[in-house]
């Protein structure tokens, strides 16, 4: 496997073909660290965002509120490496693993998911910003 | 934390009312199995199956294709005991820690996300059926 993980235009083209995007054209992408295991974040790519990933072995994504897609850290810095590209049984979800440069949420914490319910009824905050 | 992990209906009310669902009244919601931190799927929930996992501590979710809410187990008996709930950043994704019974996923594979793009532009296929 090579890091990054980079496919020609016809091969990243037929494996994107393949996958299930759904009614607005969008999957779910979920990315985990390749080294931890650690699971970073969740967002959502359209057709576009999926060549470009495997075409540059950066992680884009689509911003569902801008219309847009993007490259992650193309403002902040905090690139996604793309070292593996796997789908689920349905191809009906993208599972990146990634080299993620700095802190992978825009909060600035390491990774996404730092809300725990507890059982109070409440959100705890397990993850603090970085420096 | 208890295992499984439930609360009483008036908390998981209020967790649930500070969730993003998104214009399908959805959400993303990823399973991971809560010793190993592999992940397992991913899925989707409604209010409904929010308001079923965090008040039985079993894993619910929402069929598009049948536009109903299941019990992950329900026909396979491969249930999901939920551990931990969390969500992330935005509100609009679910974490879900669970204790997997059985393989997790419907190809009776233990996960889902066993489609491994190539450098060949094929999708490798790194799991097998379980017994």
């Amino acid at each position: 496997m090579r890091t990054p993980f980079i496919l020609p235009k016809d091969k990243a083209e037929a494996l994107t073909s393949s996958l299930a995007f759904d009614k607005a054209e969008l999957l779910p992408a979920i990315a985990r660290e390749a080294q931890s295991g650690t699971l970073l974040m969740q967002a959502w790519m359209n057709r576009d965002a999926v060549l470009h990933t495997l075409q540059t072995g950066q992680a884009w994504y689509y911003s569902r509120s801008r219309n847009a897609s993007w490259r992650k850290g193309e403002s902040s810095g905090h690139t996604q490496t793309v070292t593996a590209f796997a789908t689920d049984c349905d191809f009906d979800t993208i599972l990146l693993d990634v080299i993620q440069q700095g802190p992978a949420c825009h909060t600035n914490r390491p990774h996404c998911f730092f809300h725990l319910a507890t059982g109070e009824g409440e959100w705890l905050v397990t993850e603090v910003p970085c420096d």
